[in-house]
């Protein structure tokens, strides 16, 4: 039978992206379908009818949602260029690590960016301890995945390129080359990787994108 | 050599009761190092840096926090009494329901019973909304993982026990065998094995703790 592999996704979201780029990593042959948030499609409805969100990795007929379960699904389905490793404790690092982004990174990076006043400095602080984490685990490695990207690198491509995008339509100087060193180091790693940048927005449209989204939240009534 | 397991726990922690039924469903022989979460162990804060919280396992001196990554760690490491299905697809479905309880539940739930006014209402309607989900994905089984228990009725313990008696303690009845008969089976099931009901917290011990906690919420300056 041949397989039938669709990912519901939206460009500029970095947790459909990341699904994209596990599977051209594994060389997966996929539909993509493209979701407008605004107007969603009654197949993504029925598809992830629990939080109603992209992505949606749907494989012969069954869907998966939650960017890390689709993930971890990849990995056990195609198993060539594995993303997690072998040792069940350096999983465990991984999903630790993985959670500690999409949770802990995450909140704190939306507070360090639109908090306002004693929250926005307390989560600028905080921000950079969860980094230096980041570049603790990195530790001397080219990747957090050693010699090659896996499931944290694609993972942490939120940081790498979401982030920096953020920051410079805000206008602010938080995240750094001069105070992370080794995390800017990973990231020229992971640019140089063809797959990496085809599975991430174009820069520029990016900016304009979030420039706009910003200018939205600072309009809207409080 | 000989395994050293330890894991570090609050015997009220759902969290922490998780990891020990994981544990002992296996037949993993383990020291318990009881946490006053009031005044944290220098291991703990050692082991757990990042979130300085329990549950904490430790094998042969590594250590792995987070419920739900100890859990995957322990199904990896022993691998007798699989608590994950052997299927990639069904492995999905059981993490995205976890994931579903630990992000969803908890918080919809926190809200039920300590919103205030329109945002607990409305709170209430979604946690049924909630349950009616794991409802359905319990589809006329005993068990969330088949023919016994696995990885989903061991987080959903939560539900199961400790749910009912923050209910009892405020006084409030959202969460009845009435409206949810399918859960309260389940609930009945699982009561009936020895290992599920050794660990958790005794019943009357539970409730007075919890309503001490609620008292000093309530009296807590807003």
């Amino acid at each position: 039978m041949a397989e039938e592999v669709k990912l519901y996704g939206t460009w500029v979201s970095p947790f459909s992206r990341r699904i994209e780029l596990a599977l051209k990593l594994k060389g997966v042959p996929f539909e993509y379908i493209e979701e407008d948030l605004s107007n969603k499609s009654p197949e993504l409805l029925k598809y992830n009818p629990v939080h109603k969100k992209i992505p949606v990795l749907v494989h012969n007929g069954k869907p998966i949602a939650e960017s890390l379960v689709i993930l971890e699904y990849i990995d056990e389905t195609w198993k060539n260029h594995p993303i997690l490793p072998q040792d069940p404790y350096q999983r465990a690092m991984v999903r630790f690590w993985a959670k500690f982004i999409d949770e802990m990174v995450l909140a704190t990076g939306w507070k360090a960016n639109f908090g306002e006043g004693k929250e926005r400095e307390v989560a600028i602080e905080e921000f950079a301890e969860q980094m230096k984490f980041l570049e603790n685990e990195l530790n001397g490695k080219d990747f957090f995945g050693g010699e090659t990207i896996g499931f944290l690198d694609i993972v942490g491509n939120l940081i790498a390129f979401w982030f920096p995008v953020r920051q410079e339509a805000l206008g602010i100087e938080a995240f750094t080359q001069e105070k992370f060193l080794v995390l800017f180091k990973w990231i020229a790693n992971i640019t140089k990787i063809d797959l990496v940048n085809e599975c991430r927005p174009p820069r520029e449209k990016h900016l304009a994108f979030v420039k706009a989204r910003i200018e939205g939240l600072q309009s809207a009534p409080k």
